[in-house]
């Protein structure tokens, strides 16, 4: 089974962090392991410090609940099935910008969770974050 | 007055993971005590991570405030007026899954929680073992 | 390679529970995996509350760091090389119950910990679990 | 005034990852700002979950108080003067591994921190990230 090694994780940072300074915004981005512990991380010069946290958060999400982390704030909107549920697990992020990192037999060997930007940039560096698994 | 051993939470859980497993689900199941203090506790295999803060949480919850934690979610919306009451007690869930467990007596002796699936099938589940009492 | 899956570690908690019965102690005891996340916990009848937590710690202290608590304690005490260890990690604990699990492959697949009596009695009653593997 | 950019944070990190692999120890190496915040991370294939957190602490603790956490240790033991300052700050690391990092006009622009190996394995390994400021 295909687990998340420092080598792939740093390939994913690098491919956030190209994609990022593509669109010209500074970025937080995490890569974590299946469980939500962090592999690799980095802050791009600039980027806001809240953002440190919402990326971890993110990452976090799409590990633990191996989704993308908006798939959970489509449900967990006020009368919504899992409306609350960003209040376990010491914090969870429901919108975009947290994925899962799908090694290529299939297996979800991470996740990735990138901070900075509006939320469809977010996402979009977070796409190309994942791409290089 | 009844209370809850340590038998009678293994048979809740036993009764819940048989019904888990009927449906074909991976669930996480917690039984705690009045106090909502954990008695029993099982991660079935391939079941997501982040539910197990879920169920923990949800058992806690009803344990707490006895009731259905869906009851919670009905009066806890925004507008309601217990809005946020979720991020009291070290943190609450207000969705189905955690149910109050009764004696013959009447007396409630804790409370189940579960979660690992859709919403429903965790209320499922949480009945099943809740019966086992 | 070997992972701790549901019935393991309900063996593991069964061997517990009957080596703590063998001593007339009232015991908690948890089983989590490698990364320290929860598979199966149990709390005996007229256990102290106050050990619930310390056998999730001493279980996920044996885990993040692959050891018996107790080396932990040895190498933590005043003066020692890593005085202070246990405000990390949102608690460890550094004396002895928690004991690594591994598998007839010498892989390590989790950990347990115990708590509620004497030390001593933590640690054979998690020396008895362990074996269960 | 000098300060610390990713760029800079990442060629500690990458000094440190080598001072690590030459001494053969998988290592988490953290990289933080003057005020604590992370800029880079890493966790080497193998290295202790468990030493994650301390060697996030580790960095935190000499950003925070701009010295290496080994002299916070020399302070805080029992009867000394700072017995205890380790539970601040959400949790600090009194013992060797963190060392402020120094810009070449003498500012403070930060602190690294690390974990993985025996104390004066992380303080090597420190020291060698430091000097790549």
């Amino acid at each position: 089974m295909s687990t998340l090694n420092l080598e792939t994780a740093s390939r994913v940072l690098t491919a956030g962090q190209e994609a990022a300074a593509g669109i010209g915004v500074a970025m937080n981005i995490a890569v974590v392991d299946t469980a939500g512990n962090l592999v690799a991380f980095s802050r791009m010069d600039g980027a806001w410090l809240g953002s440190t946290d919402a990326a971890l958060k993110k990452a976090k999400t799409s590990a633990l609940f191996p989704m993308p982390s908006s798939a959970l704030g489509e449900l967990s909107q006020p009368g919504g099935p899992i409306y609350g549920i960003e209040v376990t697990n010491g914090g969870l992020i429901t919108f975009g910008g947290g994925l899962p990192l799908t090694a290529a037999d299939g297996t979800v060997v991470g996740a990735i969770g990138v901070s900075g930007g509006m939320v469809e940039q977010d996402v979009a560096v977070a796409e190309a974050g994942a791409k290089a698994v």
